[in-house]
């Protein structure tokens, strides 16, 4: 538990509706100040090893996070059950618990891979949307069976645990469901946690209450959770269709809802899929060639997971592009955890959390090799595929890994420089974003849109004259150095009016080319007023503040 | 239903222990004549829709099939139970029963792909060895409490169900065996069988008694099923770790022994994995290029499977080696069979079936298309990988089916005609075939063998001179023209004696090369005698044989 905590408030979080919650300063953000979407640097969460330190836990955050008490949150369970509840946490602590590591992953992890393609409607995740916590809450088996539920509800028609968040967002609240079935069997470990790493749970990651959902992707298990419906029908949650889909890659955001196709129960995700990720050799680490002497060793290292509680049995590294693969030697602290569990030995045991694995090979081993790749197999026989299939979401990439190896001479020395595909956010590096150029650039707009109303005599503001215009009534907002006027459109933003005011007046540049489809940018071409321009002295401040940044 | 029933005994089991079983006659032998291992040609297959009739579907035995009687067989249930059972076909029949359709597949389905690439030991399985046929017994679960399990055995210890058949090969009974729990869960669908296709089973498919395990490789689903063992090991079966598993691409089979690796847990399989197949065209099929007019059609259709009760979410053909791909039709009509299960509707259902799928595309399309490529993805997010993985016992294979497109003269028109992978068993063709010539040949032994001892003075005989040697005592055989004398291998042979007396002066060429390893090639030596040479006469009967066969 070496990660800093941290107590003070990050100064991205003044001004936001989560300027009361402490985050760790290292966490690399993705959607710019707000919502917090954040990831911790690759190198600092392998370091921490198999438990990661609750501040630098990955977040998926859709909106401001509720303030709840401890003292008044109550969770009510309702719908098909003959004995509806409505439970205080004091109620909830009382039941029995299981106390056990999991590891969280989200539906995106690796997505900014997915962007370098194409844009997706997912933003900017790098590897690091993985992390591993030890959770402690009751068996959601419990609380069910307490409500009188059971699995022969589900013999004439189905039955979903539906759960819903008191985060509420512009479409509603955050919901979504799982099948009764799989939270009423007692081997799959559903818990509503209310500790993570031995205290309570923060903010961030649901506090009071949270659903987890071992080998599940991240974005089921509801945070801040109120309430639990037992129904014959899906969650009615907006978001429960119009995220966690993988749509088949012919499908960009606005075909999908032109086809109708959120709906089809076919791309819905539950289970994670197999993955792994090289962690050693990190992004920028080299060698020196003229280090390179026949006894010295180097060892890969990284990551690997597997859903719906099968086994990672083996990882392989490959120093010719997948000619040949090499066998790693596989560790899984796991094991060493599973007593919490107290349910004895099982044949089939369920594997929650991820696998480290490593391979010592002789340093001269990188001279002829232009790249490492890892791929991981599952006890289902199911490995990764060598290339990304591009989805609408950006989600669930697990294509084969791989790191580069460049060759650069740096003053009189050579350098073997390792190079990974992507860096988290809006972090520059990786050799995937070199091949960017040939993407659509931001804001270059078709020529034949009819929405086309570009000025032929174009305005000129400075950064101060847009500062003014920060309020509901009249509201600018700078991308890209071209001014927008948002005003009459903050009502009808698919995100709320607070996204956007939070942001008025400023540069959101990074906000919103994180978050936002090909068709959003053509909308907001109908707003464009002018063009940023810079006094001297603004230069200069611009530059300090960038500085500042890094 | 439409394939011809047959009564009568193939010419080839005539002198074999199974020479009272009739059989298809169109069934491709991969294995010789003895032991019967076969499929259905891939077109004969699929042109008899969803369900196989059962003298097409394809059987895997290990040797001879034992000869049992409704009547007198018995099932004995005991190890960790407190009541032990010994039940006769009758009291099984008297059970209430589950009655639904299930596609079994052998886990070497396409295995010959992987022995094009390097001989495994598995022997020429195309992608024909699978079938699907409507099954009836007895819940497992239901024989199992009566015998006083439950799932509370394995608080304390891990439990095994153990199956054992009545089939004695030289290393033992078969068996195997699967987890407990995964057997009394009400879900999984685990019958002992008695019926396929509304008949009392055939005895290639384990007449009276055989499992079932739907999502499971076949080869778990034990035969001839005489007792069912409950007990805190794995089944003590030769088979059970010397069969079904996948091993890392590094080991052959000698280094696997020598390390000792094929009781690692890791390398068991149980689930099939994601696969699928392109069926239409059929291998050799063709188009005129005369034919062309923009307005023709052309469909692409295969199967397509997951393991685990996993659902086939979609299947997509590409023309382009994967760099585009297309979403095609998915037809699953297994969902008409649901309520044979009587389970009614459930919010996971379990997929036991093959799906279907088609995509409709201008002919035109094939002009400038090199080949067409196949992958499926299933409801974990799990697609099938790009490129073959070799391992020693060929299993699992599951790379994209990709058909070839070439353009052959002939007179004077033009064809398209395409190609698959390989063709089962000896059968001539495929283009991975033909890339045969650069991997090593049968029998060219390694220079530096210590165990070279070919003679510097070569005898020659004829067939009917080998003929003579058809005994235990005096045993000669020809493979690949060149004779050795078995007499003293008999004994040690690991496969027990009786397969090489069946074939006792004989050409046991293909049954030799479809089976043996490296190593047992390089054993062969030391028993070489001479070469075989050919009468006029014999030549013309020889090659009379060959047409009759084709």
């Amino acid at each position: 538990m070496a990660a800093t905590i941290t107590n003070s408030i990050d100064p991205r979080d003044i001004g936001t509706p989560d300027d009361w919650i402490p985050r760790h300063p290292e966490m690399v953000r993705l959607t710019g100040k707000h919502p917090f979407n954040a990831e911790p640097p690759l190198s600092l969460l392998i370091n921490q090893g198999f438990i990661t330190p609750t501040p630098l836990h990955y977040v998926r955050n859709h909106g401001p996070v509720p303030k709840l008490h401890w003292d008044t949150h109550r969770l009510i369970v309702d719908g098909l059950v003959s004995k509806p509840l409505n439970l205080s946490m004091n109620d909830i602590q009382n039941f029995p618990y299981k106390e056990f590591p999991v590891t969280l992953v989200c539906a995106g992890n690796r997505s900014k891979e997915q962007n370098m393609i194409k844009q997706s409607i997912g933003f900017n995740w790098g590897s690091g949307a993985i992390s591993c916590a030890i959770w402690k809450g009751v068996p959601l088996n419990d609380i069910l069976k307490l409500a009188g539920v059971n699995l022969d509800d589900c013999i004439n028609e189905p039955r979903y645990v539906c759960f819903t968040g008191a985060d509420k967002l512009p479409n509603g609240y955050y919901g979504t469901n799982i099948p009764l079935e799989w939270s009423l069997n007692d081997i799959n470990d559903v818990i509503l946690a209310y500790e993570m790493n031995g205290e309570r749970l923060t903010p961030d990651h649901g506090y009071p209450l949270r659903v987890i959902i071992p080998g599940f992707i991240g974005d089921r298990m509801v945070k801040w959770l109120s309430k639990i419906t037992i129904s014959n029908k899906e969650s009615d949650s907006y978001y429960h269709y119009h995220d966690n889909r993988v749509l088949p890659p012919e499908f960009d955001a606005e075909l999908a809802t032109k086809e109708n196709i959120w709906y089809n129960p076919n791309y819905i995700i539950n289970f994670l899929n197999i993955n792994s990720v090289i962690t050693s050799p990190a992004h920028n680490e080299y060698i020196l060639l003229s280090n390179l002497f026949n006894d010295k060793m180097y060892t890969i290292k990284g990551y690997a997971y597997a859903g719906g509680g099968n086994k990672v049995i083996r990882v392989e590294i490959s120093l010719d592009d997948g000619k040949t693969w090499i066998l790693s030697k596989l560790d899984q602290p796991e094991l060493n955890h599973h007593i919490v569990l107290k349910r004895g030995i099982n044949p089939i045991p369920k594997y929650w959390c991820w696998s480290f694995w490593s391979l010592t090979i002789p340093f001269y081993s990188f001279i002829r090799c232009d790249e490492i790749s890892v791929r991981a197999w599952d006890s289902t026989q199911n490995t990764q595929p060598r290339n990304l299939t591009w989805n609408a979401m950006g989600m669930m990439n697990n294509c084969h890994f791989r790191v580069k190896i460049n060759t650069i001479a740096q003053g009189s020395e050579f350098r073997l420089v390792f190079e990974h595909p992507t860096q988290p956010g809006n972090l520059p590096g990786g050799w995937m974003v070199k091949s960017e150029k040939s993407s659509p650039k931001l804001l270059t707009f078709s020529k034949n849109s009819e929405l086309s109303t570009i000025n032929s005599k174009i305005s000129t503001f400075t950064i101060n004259d847009v500062a003014k215009h920060n309020n509901e009534k009249d509201c600018w907002i700078i991308i890209n150095k071209k001014i927008y006027n948002c005003t009459k459109f903050l009502k009808k933003h698919p995100g709320g009016t607070s996204p956007i005011l939070i942001n008025a007046g400023t540069d959101v540049t990074k906000e919103f080319s994180a978050i936002h489809s090909t068709k959003a940018r053509e909308l907001l071409k109908v707003f464009y007023i002018g063009d940023l321009v810079e006094s001297q002295q603004q230069k200069i401040m611009t530059s300090e503040t960038h500085k500042a940044k890094i």
